[in-house]
């Protein structure tokens, strides 16, 4: 058990933290992309599956790219963005976990085509997870997020992870250092009562 | 964008946060479930779908209960665990939308049974988004966590969601205050290299 987290750090990855439409000319290094890499693959994944897969987006023709497979809205904020990221899942994640889970065949548990549904549910439970370590990790380190789900993802699978067949897009998101002027009111959140039962 | 978190609280809720299979006696108290709540609640997730829906387990009887659904060398974990969950997913989460996001229609946007694919792929990923955030407010605030995917779903649902037939389990997790001599040596984390690309 850690220490607890003072309030401006909890306002930070949480309570005043927002999901921004724009940022500053302020660049992400590749620096930043490892520590937020380093923090959120401490993140716990089922039998350490670590199935995530990303693809961060630095230079302009890469974001040009995704923002062609984007929606809505979402083409612009990813063009101007100082970075993206595409988190992909690896269905073949077993493949890794004689390294990743060495102290049992962990591996086994996942093979054949019997244990394709199982593997793609553990691939999207687990990547998502992670997807969700990364949002909080680069609010951890100084970072704003803009994670979207609004895109073709055949289209983005061809772009990205042509060569890995096994590999599917989970979810985008752009980084940079927030322009406060780029969001909206915040959506409302609901009583514990709500979605909530103690037993 | 906030502060930057210091050392200590990278260290709480990634670096030296473990996944606990036991726990001291000291309780799990409602307060700390409703801290919990209102931190992970704020965590971003799809036109603010908010699809998880959440059973905190206090009584023993409880506890008992979904031990009894449990697989391996969990069901003993979790008879002896301060607290559980069940992190469950609610695909007619849609129905909520006009609160959650109220400035458009997007309720409209997830409808009909031509839709009950993306509906489902919608509630998986973004509750397990909203799991991830569970783990690490709790983690935020002083406890420890033991999440865990070894479990009859069938035998879950049945439990515990058996008037709710839109809502099912995701996954499960203990809560509590770790007792390291319960705790793994820490599997191996990858290299940047081996799962991440910049492009």
């Amino acid at each position: 058990m850690g220490e607890k987290l003072s309030d401006s750090a909890l306002d930070t990855i949480f309570r005043t933290a927002r999901t921004y439409n724009g940022y500053t000319d302020e660049p992400v290094t590749q620096d930043q992309i490892r520590q937020i890499y380093d923090l959120l693959k401490m993140g716990p994944t089922s039998a350490n599956q670590q199935p995530a897969r990303f693809v961060w987006l630095l230079s302009q023709e890469a974001k040009d790219t995704l923002a062609a497979c984007a929606t809505g809205t979402n083409p612009d904020k990813i063009r101007k963005a100082p970075a993206a990221v595409v988190i992909g899942m690896d269905e073949h994640f077993h493949d890794h976990l004689p390294f990743l889970f060495p102290h049992t065949d962990a591996k086994s548990w996942f093979e054949g085509d019997a244990k394709a549904a199982l593997r793609h549910d553990h691939a999207f439970r687990n990547s998502s997870l992670q997807g969700a370590y990364l949002l909080i990790a680069a609010r951890a380190i100084g970072l704003d997020t803009g994670p979207m789900s609004g895109f073709d993802p055949d289209a983005v699978n061809k772009a990205f992870f042509a060569d890995q067949p096994n590999v599917t897009v989970n979810f985008i998101a752009t980084l940079g250092h927030g322009d406060p002027a780029t969001i909206f009111g915040r959506s409302p959140r609901p009583d514990f009562e709500r979605f909530n039962r103690v037993d």
